[in-house]
């Protein structure tokens, strides 16, 4: 494969080696996200990220048909994932964990984008965007506290009707609230107090 | 004082007779609420509210210079009243009750408003109206909570450090987060297995 570069003379374009695929889907991920960092949701356009990933707009609408998909796949993409449940050998070490990468993601560039462009679009785009907190943050901490505390209850060290109902709810209820109403950002010790003042006696034996 | 209708031909204008003081700012914040809940928050005008509340538009301005001044006080002014914590001889009978008056504020008609207006309006009309649900709705109800704990303690029913800390976040937290995570109303056997399942393992002493 060759590549040449445009001559400075020449009208900004497509780079001249094609990438294909997931390289240019990422790049134009990318730059969604990157756009959104810089001029929000209210400044970002289809055109702006396609010549921030280089590309022609023909490129991102073919994957892309509106603004909302496509920033709600940038962001989802964004997230840190959530996927491995933390073995440390005690429930309370495990939560500690799962809660900091819950954090973790909520503080991350597209965790913060995300619930700034929740403030910024219309009804319609919102309901996309609470879905993707929802998808891509809330169902996968849950499962972890899940697993975690599956494990705990199997070890004899916390109650079996701890996994059904609402317990679960708790942890990322007591996350979300604290970061919303008093702007919380959950530094450590702040996550240990919540562990022991509310999980432990919720979920002991 | 002599009052007289405006014949059918004259221009609509104030009603004859002045109403004064509080009189006059119930009108006009019902008026709000009554826009509101017709055209929301991007329809809304101190024109049209004025008119709803048969006034003049200088008598809206001289009290409330801003939209948000008004709408916020309004909202304020219509939510429902938590301030006296009822005494059912029980911690798990009265917290059963406080959260009934939690949803039933939430799902008030100045309590569904609120949350339409915030997914309406820009980003700093957006921090007012936050500021209304944390004043208006959610202080109060932690403190009635913290008053049906406090007896519970006292009666031994409660361990003590289940004043302190983050214990009391755990009941608005639950039923913040599944009114928007799950669209939960929150009916009344929801609210007893929210209390059975998490306070009274976690208040129990």
């Amino acid at each position: 494969m060759t590549s040449s570069r445009p001559t400075a003379a020449a009208r900004p374009g497509p780079i001249s080696f094609r990438r294909r695929g997931p390289v240019l889907e990422r790049a134009i991920l990318d730059a969604a996200l990157e756009q959104l960092s810089t001029v929000g949701w209210s400044g970002l356009t289809m055109e702006g990220v396609a010549a921030g990933a280089r590309t022609g707009k023909a490129a991102v609408y073919r994957r892309w048909p509106s603004k909302e998909d496509l920033v709600a796949d940038a962001l989802r993409a964004g997230l840190p994932t959530l996927d491995e449940a933390p073995d440390r050998g005690g429930v309370r070490e495990d939560l500690y964990e799962v809660c900091r990468r819950m954090r973790d993601a909520m503080l991350s560039g597209p965790g913060i984008a995300l619930r700034s462009v929740l403030h910024e679009c219309d009804v319609n785009a919102a309901e996309r965007f609470q879905a993707v907190i929802v998808n891509g943050m809330i169902k996968p901490s849950t499962e972890l506290f899940r697993e975690v505390v599956a494990r705990g209850v199997a070890r004899g060290e916390v109650r079996p009707d701890a996994l059904s109902g609402m317990v679960l709810d708790v942890i990322p209820a007591m996350m979300m609230y604290r970061t919303k109403v008093s702007g919380s950002e959950w530094p450590d010790d702040e996550i240990a107090q919540m562990i022991d003042q509310v999980m432990v006696p919720l979920f002991r034996s």
